[in-house]
């Protein structure tokens, strides 16, 4: 009987798999931190929220928005703008049957830039920290998509 | 000649395709909500919406916000924020070989927590009901990729 | 020994990962699109990023939004709200064994409204241009879900 691949004996989908969780992750933490920084500044967007602070007009005074979880949401925001398009090119990507060691160095260096994206909007760092990574991100998503209609073009 | 295994042989991807496209359809409903609501309630963001409702000045009273829009607007972006990294962990988890009563429970109660966590919104619930909703989805894919990662560590 | 199936020999799915890359690229140039405009008319969220046009106060004038930069942002959430269901949705249909010709006119008129989308919305076309892009794309993925449901059912 044939040995039959599975996508599990494929070392760039495992790669990409890993690599692809560990930054969907970070995204997702930047839910739990928003949540967080709600609760601990009292800072909420609807009145059914606001009650937990305070009742009647008490409570209104807490809806209303602060600098510091804007921050933390277009931090959240960019990640999905750039996350998402990395996992989406990324997965097919790696389906696509390329090098194991450009593809592992293309999943290192985006996700990497992510977090270092992260660090320099949150901590805020002087600019270009911030544009820096995300340019290093966005032509990493870039250079995936490109080989990948260099090598599987079929409209 | 062997039998060779299809991704529909597959008991797990085949209900997390079919888990999977009815939330996002769910999803998918808060644009079509919004949008009707935005026809309905006369409330545009853009120039040339308004024309549909006057000409000139007469136009420009419709430009404007509404606290009814907003939120069906803020619930669509939770789906985006907590759907996405669903579909993107599950499908990978899904393709990883779990057990198939463990992933079913897993789809099963992330798929019912976003409709929780939608009525929960729109109603609006009184709190905790939108912050459990939003809880138990987000454990259930914390939960995935916890054993995607524990699993398939490939680095 | 057996042939074997690749995902590589599989037609539709090679065609859906050539549409869903082109799309997703689209989507990403809206990024790109808003970091010139905020560069070039000075249009910034930030004040780590003010710095770069002025120091202290002279600085903080930056700060602002242009009707511009939102519209490109719009169009830009409106993508991610489109294109991004588009894509786990057609990725899980064109694993589902379609009528090659079926799905590639899917994937045509889906990648297709997303560019008319764009024209319209960054233009500004007189509606109903934007409204009907809207509709042929939402109606291109709402019918992939349908026979997704219909052909592959399992709860």
């Amino acid at each position: 009987m044939a040995e039959i691949p599975q996508l599990s004996d494929n070392k760039v989908f495992l790669a990409f798999t890993s690599y692809a969780t560990i930054v969907l992750l970070k995204m997702m933490a930047m839910s739990a931190f928003t949540g967080f920084l709600r609760v601990t500044k009292k800072v909420v967007v609807n009145p059914e929220d606001a009650l937990a602070f305070g009742k009647g007009e008490n409570g209104k005074k807490f809806i209303r928005t602060d600098e510091r979880v804007e921050r933390v949401r277009r931090t959240h925001l960019n990640d999905l703008e750039n996350v998402i398009p990395f996992f989406a090119i990324g997965l097919l990507y790696s389906l696509s049957g390329p090098d194991i060691s450009t593809a592992l160095w293309h999943f290192r260096i985006f996700v990497a830039s992510r977090f270092y994206h992260s660090i320099a909007y949150l901590t805020p760092l002087p600019q270009p920290n911030r544009g820096l990574a995300f340019f290093i991100g966005y032509g990493t998503t870039f250079s995936m998509a490109y080989r990948l209609l260099k090598s599987t073009l079929y409209l």
